[in-house]
């Protein structure tokens, strides 16, 4: 199946995005979490959604998934880990899923960990962003593991399941079960730095400490665009858009965070709906 | 009193605005309707406005109306007649009102009926805005007034009592006090042009009948932006930003309808609270 749009990202961006182009009858994927907004519901209070006095940010999720669900729009619980201009089309794999689209909106956030050192050097040599995909390759060897969301433990308790040893670095505290397994440590610090000749062959830890490992798996809510996709042109760690949310690349359209600042649901929200627009045109001048 | 900012319109855009500049406790004039968007209550439904899963149009600035409330922000209701750059800061007219402000937020939404040709030629010489302020000079006189907007009837009957004779454009099923004052006449066409040598002399109908007036007061939902503040650059009728929704003069912003399409409610919510830390930062630089 070749969709209409794909879209990274279940933010107010993206749902914006998937609302307008659903109205419009476009076929479209949505990948994301099916909890939406890691970040949205953990906001105390929000004050500046027009329509919404006062909310917090679970009730906004909440609404927000309420609007999903009457429009019948579902949610591909899967990350986006690349996606490849095909020359007319994109091709974007997520985890283990590979999906073909004519446009791409991405609305991927911001990664709020900062990323280790040759992170994307050794991407691909080591360094992998999806446990289920690679984690076999790593069978019986060292591994370390970089976890920014508890709804990825299942992943770790997959590496742990492979692993002789794996380097468990959660962003969060961690639940008992994984910290007693023997196999998995749990160190005082953190990666920093990712090293090797031509393949990851250590790690280098905030605390100097260095680790022998084969494989650093990163699990985090959101890759880098240009991870992603790096034919994206950036900008301060931003994608370029220009005022209808087209990025330099044809048909490849972003909105909300990872476009910049200022980081606020609405401004989000209506870049979404911006872009669902540009594909919409987008689509109408291709057919 | 030197405003912080004053924001013109009171649609989407201008309340996300002005939501977010509370927050940040600058002071700030609104300028607009009590009723807040006369486009929006006339909408029938609205699906895309991510966490209202299908409100009437009536539903949704009710609920905009209710935010306000809760932040006591006010509304001044006044259409604002001109902005004037002054160098560093501006001057607003609204009607009969003279203020001063840092910054402005251009939010005043795109205007749905025409402009009569040649009425930015003699405004001013004929040509008015305000019936309020200008009535006076045309006593016992020949008048017209285009009126777009039933709220605006306070005026025309302002303008009734003065005038000799009071030709009465209404884009409206009009209330019949109107129609049965003496010297009130509605004619079965709308006016196209404004004629005359300095000043205004006649206007000419869409069915070609030309009347000998000495003044055309048009009363509509909001005035063009190039109209509002000439400097202003505008393409193809809207008003051109860049992503951060600053115009091309320092200090001025702008948001929602007036900077393009799509003409969206989420959309221009979204622009005002861009907009709204664009005037953040600008006055951060400039404290």
């Amino acid at each position: 199946m070749l969709y209409d749009t794909i879209i990274i990202g279940t933010g107010p961006a993206g749902i914006s995005a998937a609302l307008t182009l659903k109205i419009h009858n476009k076929s479209l994927l949505l990948l994301g979490s099916k909890n939406l907004s890691e970040k949205i519901t953990k906001a105390e209070k929000i004050s500046n959604y027009p329509g919404f006095p006062s909310v917090t940010g679970e009730q906004l999720n909440a609404a927000f998934k309420a609007h999903l669900e009457t429009m019948r729009i579902e949610i591909t619980e899967k990350m986006a880990t690349s996606v490849i201009s095909m020359g007319g089309h994109y091709a974007v794999t997520a985890q283990t899923e590979f999906y073909e689209t004519k446009t791409v909106i991405i609305a991927a956030g911001v990664t709020a960990s900062s990323t280790v050192e040759n992170e994307e050097k050794f991407l691909g040599k080591g360094v992998s962003y999806c446990a289920t995909c690679d984690g076999g390759l790593y069978k019986n060897q060292k591994m370390a593991v970089i976890c920014t969301n508890p709804r990825f433990t299942h992943e770790v308790e997959y590496l742990a399941d492979l692993a002789e040893t794996l380097y468990f670095f959660p962003a969060y505290k961690v639940s008992s079960d994984l910290s007693v397994s023997g196999n998995v440590k749990i160190l005082n610090s953190f990666p920093v730095s990712a090293q090797g000749d031509k393949r990851l062959s250590e790690i280098v830890l905030k605390n100097e400490e260095r680790l022998e490992v084969n494989a650093l798996f990163c699990l985090r809510d959101c890759i880098s665009p240009n991870t992603l996709l790096p034919e994206l042109k950036m900008r301060d760690g931003h994608i370029v858009t220009d005022r209808s949310m087209k990025t330099n690349l044809k048909g490849c359209f972003a909105c909300g965070d990872c476009t910049g600042r200022p980081y606020q649901y609405v401004k989000a929200a209506g870049e979404g709906n911006a872009a669902a627009h540009g594909v919409i045109e987008y689509l109408a001048a291709c057919e």
